[in-house]
C-alpha cells in the first residue's frame, strides 16, 4: 500500500498547490455521514492506506498525519509504515487534536480546505469558526478526488428491493405521516433526509450498497404535498418503482438533490439536522432552516409489534446457527483438526446463511482468541489469525441481518480448563450483565443512569472497560442506531418501551484474554401504580447459553443463579425444536441448571 | 398573616402604579443568591405570607400568584388563604410557568419589573429576553421595599469571628493564591465573590447573619494586588480586623461594592459567575467580563486533612449526642411520658449543644412520625406536631454546625413492632444505601452515574423517590454545597478525593410512613494499577447505628451483613469511650451483630 499512497499523496499535493490550498482534511465518512461507507467514498483509505473504521487524514504541502483512536493504534502504525503519514492519537491527554495541530502548523492567511459533502453542517461550521479565530482562510468545496483518483470506484450500483410490510409492520404512508407531524411540531413544513438508514426505514426499501447495513445511496425530501427520493434510476426495478409510486413518491436522480434544494421556494422553512446534512447541501438551501434533530431517529427507535415478533424469530434462527457454529468448534478441536479465527468467522456466516431470510452479517465478526480477545475491535486477518487449541478463552462477537430483524451477540467460551482468573473475571462480567438485564426502572430513565449497574462488580475488582455498555439496534438496519445507548457519557435520550439495546459489559487483560458477554434486550412495561408511576424492564431477546465452565457459582446470589437457570431454560425451549438430536443433547448440557 | 398581606399588597400596587409597573416578580432569595436568607430579605414572605424555602411571588395590578414546588403545596395552600395570592404549581406538567403565565396575562407594551439585586445575571438576562420576545418593557431596578416595608428588618448585624486555621487547615493567603491562579487560568485578572459561603471560606471568617449557615453578609473582590471585603464595619472586632489586615485585606462598607465595581479600571477583565453575581452589580461593572463558574466552588469542595480530621471528630461528638437523644426518646416512651415531634427536635439541639464546638444546627431538623415522615421536607410546628406512641416509624433528619465540621444524618426507627411492609421497605432502602456507600469507582466518575446503585432495589419493587441521593457538604459551612452531587439529573462535576457527600436513599408511602437513611461519606483512594488507573471509594463519616429491628436479614447478602456488622463495630468503638455505662449498654445492644 505504501508505495501507491506516496504517489497518491504527491498527486493530491500538486492539486493543492494549483488551487492555493495549504492543508486539507480527509475524513473517513461519506456524503451521508454513514458509519460504514462504500468503496466510492474511501478517499481516506486511498490517500493514507489506513482502513480502520475511525480515522481522519490531514495533508499539508510538506506533512501528512492520520488521527485515530486507541482501538487502531497498532493497525495504523503498521498500515502507515512508509506511507508518508504519521499516526496521531485521538482522545489521548497531551496529544494535539487536529485543530491544535493545524493551529500550530499553518500560518496566518493559509488556506484550509475540505470537501463539504463529507462534513456535516455542524462540523464544517466548527472548522470555519476555527479558521476565523486563527486567521486562516476556509475553502469548503475542495473536491479533487474525482480528478486525481483515476481508479475511483463508481457509486455503488446495488438493486433496491422492497422491505415487505409483513416484516416492517407499518406502511410507507403511515410512516411519512408520522414524520410530517413531527416536522410541523418542530415549526417546519418540509424536511431533507440525508441518513441512509432513515430513508430505507421511511420508504420500506433496502439495498446492499453498503457493507453490513442494507441501505441504498440516496437522499429524500418530504413535505405534505411532495415526496421525493433522489436515487440513480438504474437501481430501481419496476416493482420498486410501483411501490414508491403507490406512496406518491417521485423519483429524481441522486445528483439532482443540490439543484432541487436550491430551487425550493414554496415552503416556509425546512427541517435540517445539522449533524447529518452535509455542508454542501446545507449551503445550497435558500429556504429558512429549522435546525433540529431528525425526527426519524426517535420514531424509528420504537419498534412495532411486527418488528418485535420478527426480531424474536430472527433470534431463534440466529441461536440455532450459533449452536451449530459452537458445536463445530468443539468437534474440530476434539477431533484434532486445525482451525483458526478466520475459519470460525466463515463457519458462523455459513450457518447463518442457511436461513432464507439471511441477508448478510451486521458487522465484521470479532473472533478473538487468547490475547486477541483483549483487542476490543479485533478483526482476524490471514496475517494476524491465531490457530485454536484446547485451552484459553475465545471471544466471539457477531451478528446478522435478517429480513425480520438484526442480531448482535457476544459469547466468551473456554476451549480447555479455565484459570481461576478467567473464571473470576467472567463471573464479574456476567454479574454486571445480569444486574443491568434484570433491572426495573421508572419511566424517564436514561441509559447513562443504568450503565454503572453493569460495571459495579468489575469496578469493585479494580478493573474497568472503556467502551459503552449498550447501543441501540435497528430492525434489518444499522446494528448501531440512536437515540438511546447505555454508556459512561451522558445522553439525554430516554429508554422507552419498544427500544432494542445491547447489554455488553466486558473486561480486557492486555496480552492475556478478553471477556465480553452481550445480549440484545427489548424495553417492555414492568408495572404501573398510581403512587409511583410506570416502570419498565428489559426482555432478553438473544438466545444462546453462557459458558457454565466459566461461572463461579459461589460468587453468585441465588437470584442471579435463578436468573441464569430461567434464561437457559428459555434458550433450550425456544431453540431445541429446530435442532437435531445431537444438537439437542449438546444444548441440554450447555443449559444444565447451576446450583451452589 | 392574611390581613396584613392584603394591606402589603395594596401598598406595593400603589407603588407599582406610580412607577407605571404592570407586574413585579419577587423571589425568595437575597442579594447573594443564598439558599437560606436573613429576615432583611424576606420580601416574598412579607408580601405573600408564604414562608417555605422555595417560592416566587408575582404581583400584577389586579392579580397575585405564588409559585412553589410539590414539597410545599399543602403549606402554601394554608398560608395563602385569604392572602390575595393564588398558589401555582412548579414543575407540574400542564401547569403554567411564571413566564407562560406572564405571557398570557400582560399586554404588549406592559412593564415587567424586578429588583435586580435579587436576580442573578443569568436569570435577569432570561427575563429581559422574554420581555423582548413578547413586546413587554423590562425594568431591572424596581426596588420599593425599603420604602413600603416600614418595619423591614435591618441587614443582620452579627459579629464576625475568625475560623481558626487549626480548624480550617489552610491560611487565607494560601487560599487567595490558589483562587487567583484559577482566575488567571480562566483569562481574567480579578474576581468578584458574591457567595457568602465562598467569602467565609476564602477569608477564614464566620458569622451568624444567616440561620443554619455560619456566614456574614458581605462581598469580596480579589486581584493580585488588591483584596477587599465589603462588610459593615460594626460587624468587625479588632481581632478580626487584625486577621484581615495580616492577609492584606482592605475593608470597605457593604454598600460601597457597586460604586467600587463601577470605578474599576486598572484590570484587563473580571471573572464573574453569572449564576451567583446579582444583575445590579453586573450592570455596574464596566470592565470586560469573563463569565465562568466561580473557581472557589471546586477548590472549597476538596477538604484538606485538617478539615477531614475535624469532621471525623465532629461526627464522633454528633454520634454521642444522637445516642443520648434516641435513648431519651425510648426512655420517655417506656416510662409513659408524652413527647412529640417538636420535643425531639429540642432534645436533639440540647444534646448537640453540650459540645463546646457546637455553633447551631445545619438545617431545620425533620422529625416526621408516621405519615409525617412521608412529607419529604416536613418541619413540625406547634399546630402540626404529632405526639409519639410506642408504634410506627419515626424519621429524624438533622445536623449541626461545629467549628471543626458540619454534620447531616438521617435515621428511621420503629417505636414499636414494625409491620412487614415497614421492614421490607427499610431493608430495600438500606440495601441501596450500602450499595452506593460500598461502591468502588474509577477516577472520572460523576455522581449521576452512581445514583441508580442506591435506587436499584427500590425500583425493582415498583417504588422510587424523587429527591437526590446525595449532596455535597461544606466544612463548618453550607450543609448543601457544590459542585458534586449524586442525583437522577446529569451533573458534569466529578467525584474527587476529599469531597464530602451524603448517601441518602428513601421511600415515602403517602399517608403511612417515610423511610430515609443518610450518612455523610468522604471520597478516598481505593487503589491504583497500571492497566486500569486510579479507583476511589467512599469512607463513611457518620457514626450512628441503623435500626436492626427494621432489617430483614433474609433480604441481605452475606457481604451486606458483613458491611453492617463492620460499620456497627466502628460506631461502637468510636462512640463508646465518650459514653457512660448505661449508654454503652444501650449502644452495644443497638450494634449487635446480624446473622442469617
Amino acid at each position: 500500500m505504501s508505495k501507491s499512497t506516496l504517489a497518491n499523496l504527491e498527486t493530491l499535493r500538486k492539486e493543492m498547490r494549483s488551487n492555493h490550498v495549504n492543508a486539507v482534511i480527509i475524513p473517513g465518512t461519506d456524503a451521508h455521514q454513514s458509519e460504514y461507507v462504500s468503496a466510492h467514498w474511501k478517499m481516506r483509505d486511498w490517500i493514507s492506506g489506513f482502513t480502520g473504521s475511525n480515522g481522519t487524514a490531514v495533508v499539508t504541502l510538506d506533512d501528512a498525519r492520520l488521527w485515530t483512536d486507541s482501538r487502531y493504534f497498532l493497525q495504523a502504525t503498521e498500515q502507515l509504515q512508509d506511507s508518508g503519514f504519521v499516526m496521531m492519537k485521538e482522545d489521548v491527554p497531551g496529544e494535539p487534536t487536529i485543530m491544535e495541530w493545524l493551529a500550530s502548523t499553518l500560518n496566518e492567511g493559509d488556506v484550509l480546505a475540505i470537501d463539504g459533502t463529507l462534513f456535516s453542517i455542524s462540523k464544517a461550521n466548527a472548522l470555519e469558526e476555527f479558521c476565523g479565530i486563527n486567521g486562516f482562510r476556509f475553502v469548503p468545496d475542495f473536491a479533487p478526488f474525482d480528478k486525481i483518483w483515476t481508479e475511483r470506484p463508481q457509486r455503488p450500483q446495488g438493486i433496491v428491493y422492497i422491505h415487505d410490510e409483513k416484516y416492517a409492520g407499518e406502511s410507507v404512508t403511515s410512516k411519512i405521516s408520522r414524520i410530517m407531524t413531527e416536522v410541523h411540531n418542530a415549526g417546519a413544513d418540509c424536511i431533507l433526509l440525508p441518513a441512509l438508514d432513515e430513508i430505507a426505514w421511511s420508504f420500506n426499501i433496502r439495498c446492499d450498497d453498503v457493507t453490513f447495513t442494507p441501505v441504498a445511496i440516496s437522499f429524500a425530501f418530504l413535505s405534505d404535498n411532495q415526496r421525493v427520493l433522489f436515487i440513480d434510476n438504474s437501481k430501481l426495478t419496476p416493482d420498486v418503482k410501483q411501490h414508491l409510486a403507490s406512496a406518491n413518491i417521485e423519483i429524481m436522480p441522486y445528483a439532482a438533490v443540490g439543484k432541487f434544494l436550491s430551487s425550493l421556494k414554496d415552503y416556509e422553512s425546512i427541517l435540517i439536522d445539522p449533524t447529518l446534512v452535509n455542508d454542501t447541501l446545507g449551503q445550497a438551501i435558500e429556504l429558512p432552516k429549522v435546525y433540529a434533530k431528525s425526527p426519524v431517529v426517535a420514531i424509528k427507535a420504537i419498534k412495532n409489534n411486527v418488528q418485535i415478533e420478527g426480531t424474536r424469530n430472527a433470534m431463534q434462527r440466529d441461536g440455532v446457527a450459533l449452536v451449530r457454529t459452537f458445536m463445530w468448534i468443539e468437534d474440530m478441536l476434539k477431533s484434532g483438526n486445525t482451525i483458526d479465527e478466520v475459519d470460525v468467522w466463515e463457519k458462523g456466516k455459513e450457518m447463518r446463511a442457511k436461513s432464507e431470510l439471511y441477508r448478510g452479517d451486521s458487522f465484521g465478526m470479532i473472533a478473538g482468541y487468547k490475547d486477541h480477545g483483549a483487542i476490543v475491535h479485533y478483526n482476524a486477518t490471514e496475517e494476524s489469525k491465531y490457530t485454536l487449541a484446547p485451552e484459553g478463552l475465545l471471544l466471539i462477537d457477531s451478528g446478522a441481518q435478517y429480513l425480520d430483524g438484526t442480531t448482535d451477540i457476544t459469547r466468551t467460551i473456554t476451549l480447555g480448563n479455565p484459570t481461576l482468573d478467567e473464571i473470576h473475571d467472567y463471573t464479574l462480567v456476567l454479574k454486571g450483565h445480569i444486574a443491568l438485564g434484570s433491572q426495573i426502572f421508572p419511566e424517564g430513565t436514561r441509559g447513562a443512569q443504568l450503565d454503572a449497574l453493569a460495571r459495579q462488580f468489575i469496578w469493585n475488582s479494580g478493573k474497568t472497560y472503556l467502551h459503552g455498555t449498550g447501543h441501540g439496534v435497528g430492525h434489518f438496519l444499522g446494528v448501531h442506531e440512536g437515540p438511546q445507548n447505555i454508556r459512561l457519557n451522558e445522553n439525554p435520550a430516554l429508554l422507552r418501551p419498544g427500544m432494542i439495546t445491547s447489554d455488553e459489559p466486558g473486561v480486557y487483560i492486555a496480552g492475556k484474554y478478553g471477556i465480553r458477554i452481550e445480549n440484545l434486550t427489548l424495553v417492555v412495561e414492568a408495572f404501573e401504580n398510581e403512587e409511583f408511576g410506570k416502570f419498565y424492564k428489559f426482555e432478553t431477546l438473544t438466545l444462546f447459553p453462557y459458558d457454565n465452565k466459566l461461572i463461579d457459582v459461589n460468587m453468585l446470589s441465588q437470584d442471579e443463579i435463578d436468573w441464569i437457570n430461567a434464561y437457559h431454560d428459555k434458550v433450550f425451549a425456544l431453540l431445541s425444536p429446530s435442532l437435531n438430536a445431537d444438537e439437542q443433547t449438546w444444548l441440554k448440557e450447555k443449559t444444565v441448571h447451576l446450583s451452589k
